[in-house]
Formats: C-alpha cells, sequence, structure tokens
C-alpha cells in the first residue's frame, strides 16, 4: 500500500485575479509544496541536506498533465491529496487531487499528474542539472 | 493559415528557485502572459471590455499539458511562441513553446498544450463562472 | 484594548531565491494576507460582500515601511502579530511583526507598518479607485 | 553625476487582484528587478559569478519604505527609474520611481527607497547570511 499525505492551505484575495477566482499559476505553486510536503511527511530530510549527501537540488519536473474541473475564490481552504503512482530509477510520477472546502462542503477542483526527477547539478556551480538514480534513503522511506 | 504570436520575458533573480533554475508556476505565469497576449496581438480588446459587451471574464483553463526539455536561470531572455491548434464551440486548444535564448543562443525549455474556454460569471457578483460561445469579434480577429 | 490576530503560514522551495532564503515581495504576499486575516478574525464579512453592500473592493496600500532583520528557510514557520495602531477616517494603521518558529525557537524577521484605506470604484466597471469611509460594521466590529 | 536607469515591463492580467488593479506585492518583484537591473546596465557581473569570486549571495534588503500613489492595471507598461542615492561600506540606499504608461501618458504610481546589503552566506551551505563590504569591482562600475 502507497501512503498518501494532504497539504492544506488557504485562498488568499491576492491569489485571485481579476475574475475573482484562484489564477491557475497558484494552483501550480501549491502542488509544489505538495509534492515537498509528501517527502516530508515520510522523514525524508529537507533537500538542503541531501545536498550536502548526494548533491540532490530538488524534484524538477519533466512533464505535467492537469484538468480544471472547479473554480475557488479567497476564503476557500483547499486540500491536496498527494500520492506517489509510480517509481522509476531517476523519476517517478506523483499525482494530486486538489479540493476545495466551503462552508463544510469539499469539492474537487483540479486533478493533476506530474512526472519528476531527482536532480543534481551538473557540475557545481552549474545551472545545468541532470537526473541521478533516486537516492536509496528516499527510496526506502516512501516504501 | 493560422498567426502565430511571440510574448517575450527576462528571467530574474526571484524567479528561480534555490537550485538557481526558474521555478517551475513562473513557466505557467509567462504562459498565461502569452495566452492573453496572443488575442491582444490580434486586436482582440481587453477582458474588461468584453465584460462589459457580453459578460466575458476570462479565458480560464479546463486542461493543460506540459513537458519540459531544459532549465532556465536569471539573466536568460524568455521567447514564448504560441498559436491556437484547434478552435471549437466555448473552447480552444492554445500551444506553446518556450524557449529561452542565452549568448544568442536558442534552446527549446518546453512544450504546452492548453484547452482553455471563454467564460463568463454564472451570475452578477457570484464567483461561479460558466462557458460561453466564443464571442463573433474574437472569433472573426483571430481567424 | 486593541485585537491582535496572528496568521500562520509555512515556508516553501519555491519561496525561496537562489541564496536559499525567502524572496522579500513573498513576504508582503503573506502580510497582505495578515491583513485580511485580521477582520476575517474581527467577524468582517468578506469584501465580495461588502463589495455588494457598500462599494468597497479592498483595502489598498497606501505607504508601507519595513525593516528587515533575519531571513527565513523553506521549512520554517511563519507567525505574523498584526494590529491596527491608528484609524482615520477613510484610512488606518496596520502593524505587523513577522517571526519564524525553526526547531521550536522564535526569531523575528521584519516589522512592517502599513497605511491602508477602504477604496471604492471611481465609478463602475472602472479601474480607477477612491477612499471611501470606513464602514461603520468594520469600525464596531473592530473596536 | 549618478547613473539612472530604467527597468520596463508590461502588467499582466495575473497580476491583479479582484479589484481589478496590480496587487502590491508584484510591485515589489518588479521592484526588486530593477534593483538587479541596475548593476547589470552598470556591467556588474551576475550575483552567480560574484558567489564564485567574492562569495556574494545577493543584496537583501535591510528596510524599505514606499508611497503608493495610484494604480495600473493589466495592458499598461510599467517603467522604474532607479539611481542608488547613498553609497555606505556593506549597505547603499536605492531609491525607484515607479511609474505607468497608458495611452501614452505617464503617471507616477509608487515611490521607493530601499537599503540593500552585500550579503554572504554565514558559512557555506548555510541559510545564515551577513554582510560583506561591497566588492570593489561594483564600486568601480557604479561610480
Amino acid at each position: 500500500m502507497t501512503a498518501k499525505t494532504i497539504f492544506t492551505t488557504s485562498v488568499e484575495f491576492g491569489d485571485c485575479d481579476p475574475a475573482g477566482i484562484v489564477w491557475f499559476p497558484n494552483f501550480f505553486r501549491w502542488i509544489d509544496a505538495a509534492s515537498r510536503n509528501y517527502f516530508i511527511q515520510r522523514g525524508v530530510p529537507p533537500w538542503r541536506e541531501l545536498e550536502k549527501a548526494v548533491g540532490l537540488v530538488g524534484t524538477p519536473l519533466v512533464s505535467c498533465t492537469s484538468k480544471f474541473v472547479a473554480p475557488a475564490t479567497y476564503g476557500d481552504r483547499v486540500n491536496i491529496h498527494t500520492h506517489i503512482a509510480e517509481w522509476g530509477r531517476t523519476s517517478f510520477v506523483q499525482a494530486h487531487v486538489v479540493e476545495r472546502v466551503r462552508d463544510d462542503l469539499s469539492t474537487t477542483l483540479l486533478h493533476c499528474r506530474e512526472v519528476r526527477v531527482f536532480a543534481a547539478k551538473v557540475e557545481e556551480g552549474s545551472n545545468g542539472i541532470r537526473a541521478i538514480p533516486i537516492p536509496a534513503l528516499v527510496r526506502h522511506l516512501c516504501s
């Protein structure tokens, strides 16, 4: 059985656009937080520590597919349900369901399926990055 | 023949994360600007004028598929090449290719394919939105 | 005695810049949320309801003075302590102290003093705004 | 005589809030870009190169005072006029005037006065930062 985590945030006035609803790049901001939160909940150390240990600088996106079902507005709570659907050698598939809670009612807002890799710098001080094998510790903690 | 537009921006320090590369939600920020820029370049009035005329509040996303190929960092220029791949009755498919320019060299960073709808408020003052037929003026200007 | 409220958030990877610390515009993002949260905690209805009732569209900034004392990074919690230091006829002074919590230790990060006004549209559908007298309901709930 | 630089950007739909005007943290996003742009225009290498040379990781804020005079909305151009008003040993005062251009008319939007320091990591891999003397090269290029 695979773990599921929940990341929770509130929708603020400034997250909304002139149409009064969440401007969609903010959903990706929260999904990125939910992605990292998954690892923290499983006991994985923060990237800055794994950088010292194995050179890891983060888990950049390779691809991303999203379906938007309903909008949200300020005052709503947002819960993101996250799990890992598939593990590769350097990559993994992470699936997120974003829902809003308004007046105690939950409504699904969007589905997002991401492929991410574990990445290190091509060389020290470079801006190039390369995929690295998923660190054994991470793989172990997330099983 | 369909029109293509280019939206250009610069990558700033604050657009980058602790790995020193563009944090991906910022790409969606720029893609959203490129989407709107497409219509402006075709002579479509700003949404706020179409809101008064036909109730339009914007072109929210229905779905989005992206492939990330290479990273960018601060100091890079970013060009987004945008065209409309398909027109529906209330929706359209908009395709974006994002490239960076660094030392006069162009490199493709990501491909993004969006389905968007033309949307109006469900009712005045509501936060609900509904798809509306693409305004004739918009359809005409973008042919 | 005046009320004090606390707004809490977590610092995420994407809130940090290539130096690994919170990029300062994100502090203003959270301070804006803390400003609105103050009114919500006092029982003031959301702006969208006051817009229907008295035309209020928000509480834009008139001026802002900030002192940054210490940085934060991802994994930190951030608490913002907010109170209203002064009431005018259309404006108010709101003071915020931002602190981080890391390993159960609280550290002050910054002080911010804002002057804001209650604002309405100059006219329906306009992008111009004008200060309006603070709604009696707001003044009452915040005393 | 001191140099002045201009940083230009466009206001996008997503930069605006439900009141239809620029959400103020976005002004600080652009001011931060204008601050860095000042040094680039003077020929100062990007921070990532100065990090290798002298450990510099950026120019974080120490304090900031702003006065907001008029709002902007999507479709406006924004120009930021920047100069350095004062040099210290580790710090400098940078002044910004932000104006919008709409229908060929320029309007001042806000004034901002920042104190910033040149900063290095307290130690390699740390999240703590400390002020360092302004690098001689920077001081030379900006005179």
